[in-house]
């Protein structure tokens, strides 16, 4: 029935049979039962866990990539090795061919800034921070999210292995950003989305020629079908938490942030978690510099959830998994079942995480926070990681001189209905001096 | 009335008094008369031509920044010049003391992307290009857009004189981006802006805690006012064509194209034109560098408008100026008066620039067309030059192997109505297989 392609693109696929030309490059391993697979004989989740799963709990059986680190050492002769990556442009920790079929948009490689001076209340003077914060501004991506590491690593990888077409569930930016991706890149995307996800996003996939399959559910409904499709069609499936190269995409922010830093490791790093997949990324990519023993130790890194939508953070203490049905603005980490669960939890517990949850009132007083004291705007799931950090300020967790770095996942621009309802522009004045002194004699007594 | 600040950063001021430090850098000279002035005489306009200006016609007066060419050829012995800048950050041709001075945010130094193949109607399949076709895209600004490069160098020469708040009238985007790039340097941005511009842009003006004043009226009736305010108050004024500094911000755009190519210079740039003020920067800064014998001729640039908005192009050979009401979707480049035409026309005319006009229908076109061969999505205005290159294209003025690029000046985010209108987002489906099939089947009978 679908031999045909459905779209225009010159080639469609059938079943995924991938071809790998990386002896020993890598493997997967699978979290839950420790099994190991080489990448030819497994796409997704491992199959002997995969059986048990059922929709109520995160699923088991998520695979992690792991690289022949004793090898990577003994090729570089164990010197100088993190720059010896860099110049490589980390092709040892990538589970490609080649640099060269990655996207040519530059993916990544996003501003770390060093932020001074914070007015930390609409009240106060603009004051000198007692310790280091940094904000990596990952907005500033070819669709203006963080997840485009993701999409860019598994398109490269279905070029090399002669996949054309790329399916996903998103929530809305790892649809946009696997069809802006694809797009570069001459390959097809289809995407399944919930039909309420933010406009920018929808209008975004079909602007770049995404096939766009709006779901009258949830994110969750989305993913299932989407998995339920791949096994049907055979299309390659880009989920988070479900094709284990999204994390190995992702984990490139952290060897950015330790070059970044003049190989230095920061005290904390606060990351949005939803799925989890974001800060497993986080954790992967340390985890690879820590085996490959350029770093000594993983920095601490704090889990930030929306309290709206915390399925994570309240359920790492307890012994069994507990969702509450999610409520919250922050629509890219809002989450009923946390896909990434237990890979989240067994790096949060292995590598002394800590973890926080913030309220939308936290959420958008932080994005407005970060917006005017640096001209960064985020959207609400994308800027959740500044609120868990102030709140920590608040807390006096945050020692003297400690190095912080807040990881902003996505644009303002792709979310405004969230902050519409909280800002107020004022009414329209008519174009003369008179009403001009009138509208801010009126800002100066809100003051 | 207005001696208290109107907002609650902590310094306000009273009337511009410019303090510069940097005897004999640099000098302003009328595009009208010919007249020089340092710059501690002038801030805005030539006062003599000033006088004679009506609101029905392009301003007289405006001012060139003009360096002392030879004086920088001396100091680096006309040796390796360009590269010597390029070390320098091209602080010998910016009207400021010191790199230091500008914002900390990411400014420019965007990417510049071969594009190998395009797709060129929905038809038919992606081919290679028979020329060079280079897109330079500023959407990757901290605002997502082109302005960013005047308001931090008017921000920083503001910075340098002790000048903390900023006014600026503006079709949407060189308000947010004052707003954002004031965000981050802690000073003051009053925004006058028509109260129709984008909502998206409203937004960001609000979330960078700029002043906020929507006018019930044209860009052109934002203009007029906030140049009252400005002498009324005594606030330091960003306007493009009135702050002659934009233009030097601009200008970085073209010393960064010349680096890209490996100090080559491209046969065409495509431009989208307004009211002449990037295009006029475009220009400026390839002079810069044909003044310094960096460079020994001025590439082609093609001035780009909307055929809905073509105050520019329409009067280039016409003895006298005839404006048109403009109406076209293309909001940041719709101008009545081009407020910038004596100085867009001259460039055009000294250095055989070309121009083009392009329908809204056209713009869109292109814009879907570049978004699903390159993942870069951009809004109507900062795409209409890629409209204007694919129009010479299909005219057969680009010859084999020529250079060519297109400049690209904001995010598609900024300006979703636009495209709203001109694409189909499906109904959302049942969470089902057969649904699936019946879209896809769908999609298949329109192609």
């Amino acid at each position: 029935m679908f031999s045909a392609c459905p779209v225009r693109r010159n080639d469609c696929i059938g079943v995924v049979k991938l071809n790998i030309n990386m002896k020993n490059k890598f493997y997967f391993k699978c979290i839950t039962c420790g099994k190991k697979y080489p990448p030819e004989n497994v796409t997704y989740l491992c199959p002997d866990c995969e059986k048990k799963n059922n929709t109520n709990c995160p699923p088991q059986g998520i695979l992690k990539t792991v690289y022949n680190y004793q090898k990577i050492k003994d090729l570089y002769n164990n010197e100088n090795l993190f720059q010896k990556l860099i110049n490589n442009k980390f092709i040892q920790l990538l589970p490609i061919n080649s640099i060269q079929n990655l996207s040519f948009l530059k993916v990544g490689h996003t501003p770390l800034y060093l932020i001074k001076s914070l007015r930390m209340s609409d009240m106060s003077a603009r004051l000198e921070l007692p310790f280091q914060l940094y904000i990596k501004d990952d907005s500033q991506n070819p669709t203006f999210s963080f997840k485009d590491r993701a999409s860019n690593l598994v398109s490269a990888y279905a070029k090399e292995n002669g996949i054309n077409t790329m399916i996903v569930a998103s929530t809305g930016n790892a649809g946009s950003s696997l069809a802006g991706i694809c797009a570069s890149q001459n390959q097809m995307a289809i995407v399944f989305v919930p039909a309420s996800a933010p406009k920018a996003k929808l209008i975004q996939i079909v602007m770049y020629g995404g096939l766009i399959i709006p779901i009258d559910g949830t994110y969750d409904d989305a993913f299932d079908l989407s998995v339920e499709a791949t096994r049907k069609f055979g299309w390659y499936n880009r989920n988070t938490a479900y094709n284990p190269l999204t994390i190995e995409g992702k984990k490139t922010v952290s060897f950015e942030i330790y070059q970044q830093l003049n190989k230095q490791l920061p005290d904390r790093i606060f990351v949005p978690v939803g799925d989890g997949v974001i800060i497993s990324g986080v954790y992967k990519g340390f985890e690879d510099l820590l085996k490959l023993d350029v770093i000594d130790k993983i920095p601490t890194i704090v889990a930030v959830q929306s309290k709206g939508s915390d399925n994570v953070v309240r359920n790492l203490e307890s012994e069994k998994f507990i969702s509450k049905k999610s409520h919250t603005i922050a629509d890219s980490i809002s989450v009923d079942i946390p896909r990434n669960f237990w890979m989240t939890k067994g790096f949060i517990k292995e590598y002394n995480g800590e973890w926080v949850s913030v309220s939308d009132e936290e959420i958008i007083s932080a994005s407005k926070l970060l917006s005017e004291n640096t001209g960064i705007f985020a959207e609400p799931a994308g800027v959740a990681s500044f609120a868990g950090m102030l709140k920590f300020d608040k807390l006096n967790k945050i020692n003297r001189n400690a190095k912080n770095v807040v990881l902003i996942t996505g644009s303002g621009l792709k979310d405004l209905k969230a902050v519409e309802d909280n800002i107020i522009i004022p009414d329209a004045i008519s174009p003369n001096l008179s009403a001009v002194k009138k509208l801010i004699s009126n800002y100066q007594k809100k003051e």
